[in-house]
């Protein structure tokens, strides 16, 4: 049921929230098993972000940005909100005065399910949003949603502070139990793909790196 | 029926027009009581422009710009160039030589809910556009449409002369004859926003300055 | 049947190609009868990349990129990759791995209609991608697909070895064997248009340079 | 501004209506020079209902169902509710009850550019719908709307009183002025029809019935 | 990770079950406080199936189907079958084949968000479907996925053992551990819509029964 | 370029046409390598019908259908009308008079990847339809395309006298050199299917009849 608003969440450690956004959306999809990221529909207002940050939840019913209020409250330093509307829908949630309140509680982003507004101000305050859409319609303050409840955001399954990542790729949701081993995982890929690129510029064939002929003959692949 | 082209209309006053430019989508948006806005897949092929002009509407068969060029011609300096294809259409109907002989016309820019080309040559220009997409797929000259009659663009109503306001928000429509009391309530909204900015810079919440709190206890909101 | 790699191809000339990259999409499109446009869902990762090249085209299971490995080793200088899913997919096929070694192969840029990811890296390196989509998936290196065989991808037929033209306007595929033909036509068309920029930009109209006031009369348009 | 109900409308004659649902969509709509369609995505939530009514108008909040309830009073006998949110949604605004309720009142269907639910029950009281979704998703209400005002319905303007044609190839608009002319010109055209179809079935070609072979090849079509 | 297979999953009550697929998709929404709908993109593939069961959750690669064969050998008499690719795809993962082998097992549906094909046959055999496309596209079985782990289907977090509910409006989740409530409360919740049936049907109006006029002139409405 | 009636194709046998009918998109899809489906979103207007036929195309304009009365002169008895707009379109090309026309030529049906109208006599008349859309916008006859050319229809490409074959799974498309391999093979799988059905049927897993265990085994799966 709607109304509820959980003010005591955990989050991750800082630095290892720091060390997911150096990582990355793609490294840290990976280094979890591929799992984890919201749909593609989410696309940043401005290109260069690359965040992470513990997800303070909204859920909220299409058209009413209520609980936006509600979450601010609840941000601290380093947070991330995370909304999703209770159906479809593309109305403006968000604009430069939400984003003013949040930058103030120390908010990093936005992740939202929905439209957002006012984009020329976001970005000039270099606040990110990741959204399904920038649409200017306004919404009201009639309906109880919640904060900081479990969510389905854009296909993801996300519990209030979990570390949310998210760059020009997109968004990422790791949950907050694994966050330090996924962070080990990630930073190992990396070690290990910067030889590789080095290896791939300088001509070598990632079939011979990867050792891919013998297995791609064994399936039958074909030269002509 | 198609096949017309009214020579005379009326336009809002210029000052009226630049004042709504000035205030953006959103706000204005807002000031006529949340509508008027066009379909949030009318997108600006380039950022930053922000432009407001009278409204010369254009209804055009699909995959058939023969009626621009009969609209450029009825063109006065500080109008806008409104497209509405008679049914779903994303091909280029516009592109570069078009918007030369626009500009030359006075012309502030181009709303169309259907594709456009030479995307590069026109945000050289700095000719702005918002379109449902961009696509070079060319046009022919072979039936009819009409000019400055009433259509429906993007989902909104948009009679000639109607004040047009776009900016990164989308594009936003206002009725010619309320264009003037449209911006007074603009300019106050404006003025109303900048207190709260402040305030909501400064760290004081959104639940305060708004005094919500009272009302989302009757609601039944939850704190836990 | 899947599990093909066709060696040896035809490629077109290379003053050819480059001119072609010169006239643009929107010109070679028209120059050669309005045909060759992929569907307008693929966009440029970032604006201003304008190329040609020679079609090195993948075929490519849902999720599964092995192939992109198998037609790197196929690349010659100045080819451009072409890969269509065997059915609809917005997977992450490409990344700044997998552009490092194309371009150690002479590799112009990449078309695909499906998604690509590691966006801001491949921005940074000057890598041009046409995409479906932008999303971190991963893929898998588990079925066979082919190289260099027929394709349809985003609605259009490519030989391997035809080529293709890609902007911010999108992309057009050049079969090889109407490549010279085409850019005659399209440098013509080009010579053509700019006389008619200077006069549209001296305020002559379009419906008087191509002289369609009889024609629109005749046709039944009634001004009011 | 939202907030309005107008009690009195005007309607077009009961004889003519009917006329024009005998008439059916594409008929009514080629009769009136190619006008009024509503976007193809409103489809019949059951096959076979072909009617004909006069609008009521309902302009509603996203997700709020509200001013069906005041609409349904607003209901004379033959008319059809015709729903526009304000913004995109998808959510079911109109059940059994509701229709239950307006079948009481005479109305003969609903149009809507949202959900729809119950949709076994609404087919089992041959309650015919159009709508652009099937989906149980409930409605609150909590926020004003209009009835009876100028609306956009699936990007076709309608007035309170238009006439609303709707079939299995989906939905048209009628000015009520017009409706008249335009039946007259409907059965006009079902008449040339039925020649033309019995010549069609007897093997003669539409190129010898039109008398296109002449202007086809004054065009330049080639027979190879 | 994907790559497991829970034998042991807790399923409700088999009379509970049954009295939700007798309530239908849109009371056991409303009976839950609205929530648990997949998306509406979901549709059966045959009118008039009203099913329930213990979901068994399939996580599955795209255009692969091999996780399907294990899942059957998990399922009991009642489940159905809930499958989610881990990427977007519409590919027909499931026929007649392999709902033969399920309806062996006793399986009672389908729920997917992505194809099925031999629809022709899966209607004969009264097997329901519930998809997001219907499509020939044939998979491959080369890479794991798992069964019975927490998915995300349509946009609906769901867990092994949950009850699902499908009819024509679409699906809905309801969690196994609140079953027996939500049963009781829609069951409440029909024995209240009938009197209000009623009602409607002699033409009394919801204005009244639900008391709302006077809420609505406090907000504002006017009627003109 | 457009302008071209092919007058002269090739047709596959008449009963390998007949044979391919029979087997039906899913087999006939399967048995060529999985390739050569017509995408999803072609969809048939009533259910139930199984036909394939010799593909006469057309390549019309957007909004254009005068090519349909020219390729209808083409037909011979069982061929399959096959349109495929030049840009993205779905306005109703084809209604009750043109199914007329082409079933007295003897024409087994429509693909279209645009609108059709008409559909609720189209169904009477038991003419097959697979169509993007349900439209039923108007077109006109103002612009040249071409007919029994090459095309890609809803991504696949067609040419003049290949096999259709077309059933509520959707379209797929056989070379015609390939036909009578394809349909040998597509019988072969169907016989082989049918002992699997019986062995599904009695109970069997698929994990056994296709000894699956094994190879799961050695991929990692793991049952819990």
């Amino acid at each position: 049921m709607a109304g509820r608003v959980v003010r005591t969440i955990e989050r991750a450690d800082a630095s290892v929230i720091d060390g997911l956004a150096h990582a990355g959306v793609a490294t840290v999809h990976e280094a979890q098993g591929r799992i984890g990221l919201l749909a593609s529909r989410l696309r940043p207002i401005w290109p260069g972000a690359r965040i992470a940050g513990s997800a303070v939840t909204i859920s909220a019913p299409p058209g009413d940005n209520w609980m936006v209020h509600v979450a601010i409250e609840q941000l601290k330093q380093g947070d991330i909100l995370v909304l999703a509307p209770t159906s479809p829908c593309e109305d403006g949630y968000f604009g430069d005065l939400l984003a003013t309140s949040a930058m103030a509680r120390g908010c990093r982003g936005l992740v939202i399910d929905a439209g957002v507004r006012d984009v020329r101000d976001l970005t000039q305050m270099a606040f990110p949003v990741w959204s399904k859409a920038v649409f200017a319609q306004g919404t009201v303050k009639a309906t109880l949603g919640s904060v900081n409840v479990p969510i389905v955001c854009a296909g993801a399954a996300i519990e209030p502070g979990d570390v949310i990542v998210a760059d020009d790729d997109g968004v990422c949701v790791v949950r907050r139990a694994d966050a330090a081993s996924v962070l080990t995982k990630a930073q190992a890929r990396e070690a290990n793909e910067e030889s590789k690129r080095q290896r791939l510029a300088a001509g070598e064939l990632g079939l011979d790196i990867y050792d891919m002929r013998g297995k791609l003959e064994a399936m039958g692949l074909k030269y002509e």
